[in-house]
């Protein structure tokens, strides 16, 4: 029988009891509830609702059935439909009558709300964490590739030679963005529904601000249909998980292009790598291919989320047990995707042979020729113009910029003189570049100083290790 | 060590294995997966390029290792990655050399998009009997209620009374062209990849046509490029799911209002309800509620499923290994909501004393009004603004319409006569309605037996069983 | 000819220009750009890129061009692709050489992200402006209401007697939060990317400080190519645009049930209501539908912006241009919203009358009195059994709870005493909550002055207008 | 006054006026309001409800309404709210009385979806007369480079070769199910809802078989409510155009590879291409760029539609007007796409000096190798194992497989003979492939010649003008 059953005479079908069960998703949340349960057993203990043996009671029935869980001993029941009954009706069938009691001044609407936040707490820390692992990651491999030019792109077109570093560093700053919406989050989600019960808090003589504060949470929420109704919170973290899952895809598409034999920039060992079960000379970048499209999911659960709130009046509404499965699926898939792009950066080697052999092809110091211009006193504009006429003279003759000999740019333009092949080829290029947050290599090492303090990496031990 | 291992020096890392095995969802095509190599190896046999008793020890194989899983006693090793390659590898545990010939003129990636139509034809007549299903309860639930009269809503403000089962057969018009769309679906999908091979086919002797029909597609797919890169076949498969999830979604609305105590018109029994564990006197209609909140996720796939494929080059890339997951929760979800709904429907009483109560209500009659007096030859527009006012005495003096004495009526225009009260109450309104396809009873019942016929639903049944 | 057609022989189609353009949209941007273009020429000349006369030219030039746009004289032109493409080349129209130079050490990628920040940091505030007249709409709203209970709902069932005004402050709350979403969007988009040119920086001595704080940034972002890849800080705007549209859906749903013939809470006045072209009985709520309809664009608006970020290498692809109508769209809507919810909050008038007639249905008290049996030492899940037998002969009786003669209690359990008629009764119950953030009129008083003090509501004035 | 107003006493504020309006986007179908409007009349003057005079009338202002709009002379007024308001007061000005009876029999909630049905009919047609011109541009490019093979990708490594005409014709095929999808939706919703009402139908003896042919329907629909209530038809066509969007990033991500540097597979002309402000070398394929992009305003389309429609109950809701900028959207949007990768199809040119140039790197002809080995009799799997170790051997001593000498090959295996380079490089491997659908070149031809004879195209005139 429900414990909820006193009214009821039948009970539920067997096909809504499966379609309405949660307790096979929800049992991930076995360690906030009880968590939660401890705390509030303790503040019914000190407000005198709840004698201080059975407090004890309650709390050593807790550890035992924690203990059980985690060592898979416990028997979750459907017929018990969800975690918070499944641990209380445990607790009533070993020590009887005090477990009765806890769930005074309580209802499940508060209970799972207060489990998920805490649960979304802890994950976020996770994730955070995931994120400096690979924000390191990116830097030592930036590290171990110092002086490497790489064609800088944009439509996919070569546009201006860049240091791998300072790419690398891209990636690095978005994640860093991806840290500061967790964070704030975390802040705003860390208040406590607990006590809010049904919706309408209760007339028990309770204390919010013990249990909140025994759970760590920086207040009571104010408001108890509010506390019961939302979960902006859970969409709030399921957006800023898929802002990071679309920079991770990014990351992924780039690394699958240079990965190609067309672009063969990079090499990924074998313990990043698949095979093919036809062709035996493939060496596939699978798991960039699967970060990129692991996204997908991480947006599909945000729109799941927001399909199921839309529209529902206050306060609780049973679509609001839909909100599980998809926050755990996406926490899961942005640290798979955290992890295992982590261990491919830590497993790729750039080709600097074959990047140095094709870097000079795309005129990637075409627009360094124009500062050079612009330098002269010639508006950029006119620059511009005068710069494609190069660029085309070099089309025509299938030659770089570099090459073209000084009377042939003068034929374009008298302005051209000698120093001008010291603006030219994508060394001399990258080196011009001096504006803050530029790709020469002041300012990359500049940025690189930054990171490495901010993220306390070790270099020495990055130098013995890799 | 993997099947495609030939060329590789050491193997993935866990993480990467963790990330990138698909065999703990893939499982669920077992059945599919031992269908097609089946059909393939009876063609290779039968083409030449595997002898009888090859072929046949590799049907006994199957035959053991379908034994096997179906009794749970098959071991599911997540270092053999999918599903492909543990039955593949089970086999050759099993029936050694024989095994290895299996895959001859088959790659996984044709393998895989072969099991997935097939999965998908199934998953598709399991939706549309379940369809089909929630459509004879809705009409048995219309037969059992015949004659009542109850208020037809437009911007959820009480517009025109309309029978219920003409509102009930508005659902069973919206699922029936849910059952066209995944026909549609079905009929397009049905063609075979099985020989497209990698992507380019094979260059030995198969025949295509033999294995295409032994597993009853359509035909073969005539590009092998195409057969092994499109997914558009799942992605209008999950539409189609969104689209029936979406019309669920409204039904679960209306019927969670019609439960509220403010509309009080319909009575779930216990059997599909459910009680709080802080307020006794509950009685929620969860099934509906999350039967509206499960669309949610069944939208969120079908947008996962857009989200991977935007932007992939031709033509298999590892990415779309993420279309299963939400092809299987799309297809289990709508098949509980439609299982669960098909139950609600044969669990509620509509409380007809109530609704009659109310009915008075909302001046339900005043477009039956305007029509009286379009036939007395008044245009629509003049007869739309005097019955309007005729409403406002109304509200002013806080009666129905009917209640309006003649000379009132007249007052207000004196086109008005003695035969007005025949189109006035709700009972007599409903009545006039005779248009094709609307409320009226002998228009409603004509709807009634074509939909009794189409679906064969047998009358005297139902008078016995409910 | 395009600006920067140098190398180009022949124009694009009509077809690819019609498709390319972003004038159409982009020039909404126009202010943002001049104000860029005005710092940008300021820095130039202070860095002497620029002679201070041809800084005054443009300068001059760049008012001309605003007041020109604004009066509506500007001819925008398509084959000029975009904002800034039209407004650069009308300025070397109206001030021919000294406009060349504009463009020095700055690209169309740095460009259009530094105007999209400016616009969105302005949105932003327009948004937050609006929400807090939302708010205090919805205090107004509850001072002018103050006392009237009404039904708290769970599934849609009544559940427990709430204040109004506590239901409305569980709105304030969400919307709060959304508040504390879009500063910290605003705080960690402030920054500024001008100068990071086409993505690599540029040689040309620059002071990226200079124009970062002319602009009002925080800062000059710190890597160049992040600075004209990403656009995460649209995402995170579109992602909290949408989670205030959710918020604003829900209330949508429960002012469009409330204003039912069937809830008939509210009603609204003509004002902020609508008819029927057939029906001329109906007035309708339709701004709320269509508050509660638009919430799906905002959604839809941000599934855009993840699609079309995903997968992209950096740097800039031209899909980002489509980022555009998708913000613009948003925020538009989002403030519109806003504002109708707005103003049909100062149009509605609660039923009093009609509400205190039906609030006794429901049992609404059966909570309260398992508190009763509480704080008689009752442990709670006993007491919610016993209230459930009570709630159950109250069904069958027809009655309400405070009608049960103690003798029926007491016959149910002995603990009952006289005292039990406190507890029962909507105002005995409400009354009775006293937790903190509960409904309880002291508590639901100490919420309303925190509101009234922190959004620095003038009650005096409220009392003499409404 | 609002046509609806007899009954209210105030209009809107100005804020709702314009948040609820319409006629700013439905305006779009005046024609099909106006041939509605047409069909409704005549249908009335034939039953009787209209004198014929009065219907001549009605369609002389129609007429002239029509020429107005076209010619650009009609005023819209956003105080009429919407196009059916807009025309029928329109015509009221002008013809006065009869204009009154036109709105019999009919209301805004039936007239808006046959518009939307009629509208939506047309846009199919000319998405799928699109589609078929990309798809004859296809094959056209396809004849234009006959022979030309090109590495096949898989994980965007390359795995096999195929001929150019085979990849394209994988596009074809997809765009065909495109068409499938669009003409299957456009029969599914042909049915006419006029006549529905508001949504009960009428009382007056109107004939809607007369309205639904002169309208080209299939029939009337079937059930009242379900006519003005469902927007299923428009889900169903968002859906497949989000299917075509997604087919069209995939090609669009293609061509954007392939006209990098590092591919330099094909180069798009001037006329397709756009260059940089800043970067004077650039030549960028914007067109394919916005192609892929674009897919996401397509999908953000769909979400919204799916998301509007979530959770209403039957029937009209206001929220529902918001079906139509997304509907309008969509279809633009896909209509260009289709355009413009048509004319970039027509534009381009493959570089086929360059691609034989890199074609024999990546081992293509090592699965043609394995197909050698298991011609031989070996099983699969081992041939799999025993090519394996030849392309390491490649790799290891930097060559092509057919450039290890027999005795090396031996070395590996002794099954190998001379013949095998008959089966080695890359012109070789591709001859090989025979199977149906493959990419060798009697079953390429194969293919094309049933999409030159399906799409009637005439390949003399592709020879003269391309």
């Amino acid at each position: 029988a429900k414990l909820w059953g006193g009214r009821f005479e039948d009970s539920v079908t067997d096909a809504v009891e499966r379609f309405s069960e949660s307790v096979s998703f929800d049992k991930a949340l076995y360690k906030q509830d009880i968590m939660g349960s401890r705390a509030h057993a303790r503040m019914l203990a000190h407000q005198g609702l709840m004698t201080v043996s059975d407090r004890d009671s309650i709390l050593h029935g807790l550890d035992e059935i924690e203990r059980r869980i985690e060592a898979g001993e416990f028997v979750w029941r459907m017929d018990r439909e969800d975690v918070h009954m499944n641990i209380e009706a445990a607790l009533t069938d070993m020590i009887g009558e005090p477990a009765k009691k806890l769930h005074t001044a309580r209802s499940r609407n508060d209970q799972v709300v207060t489990d998920l936040r805490l649960w979304c707490r802890e994950a976020i820390d996770k994730i955070v964490a995931s994120i400096k692992q690979l924000q390191v990651a990116l830097i030592k491999l930036g590290l171990n590739n110092e002086g490497l030019i790489v064609p800088g792109y944009t439509h996919l077109q070569r546009a201006q030679p860049v240091l791998l570093q300072h790419l690398l560093l891209s990636y690095v700053e978005q994640l860093e963005r991806d840290v500061g919406r967790l964070v704030d989050c975390k802040d705003r989600m860390n208040f406590c529904p607990l006590g809010a019960c049904a919706l309408a808090g209760t007339g028990l003589p309770i204390d919010r601000f013990l249990t909140s504060d025994a759970l760590g949470f920086t207040a009571p929420m104010r408001n108890s249909i509010d506390a019961v109704s939302d979960r902006d919170f859970v969409l709030e973290f399921l957006s800023a998980n898929s802002i990071t899952a679309v920079h991770l895809s990014r990351l992924g598409e780039e690394w699958v292009l240079w990965a190609s034999e067309e672009f063969g920039f990079l090499t990924p060992s074998d313990s990043v790598s698949t095979g093919s079960s036809i062709m035996p000379q493939k060496k596939n970048p699978d798991p960039m291919e699967l970060v990129r499209g692991k996204s997908a999911r991480v947006v599909g659960d945000l729109m799941t989320l927001l399909v199921l709130c839309k529209g529902l009046p206050q306060a609780y509404n049973r679509d609001l047990q839909e909100d599980k499965e998809p926050l755990f699926d996406s926490v899961k898939t942005v640290l798979g995707m955290l992890e295992v792009t982590t261990e491919f950066a830590q497993n790729i080697a750039f080709n600097h042979a074959r990047i140095q052999k094709v870097l000079p092809a795309g005129h990637l110091d075409a627009t360094t020729l124009a500062d050079y211009l612009v330098n002269k006193g010639m508006p950029f504009r006119t620059s511009h113009e005068i710069v494609g006429r190069c660029v085309a003279l070099c089309v025509t003759k299938n030659c770089q910029l570099s090459e073209l000999p000084l009377d042939q740019l003068q034929g374009i333009n008298s302005i051209f003189k000698e120093d001008v092949y010291d603006f030219l080829g994508v060394e001399n290029s990258v080196d011009k570049f001096s504006s803050y947050g530029s790709t020469g290599s002041e300012c990359v090492a500049e940025q690189l100083n930054f990171w490495i303090s901010k993220l306390q990496i070790d270099q020495t031990e990055n130098e013995k290790t890799e």
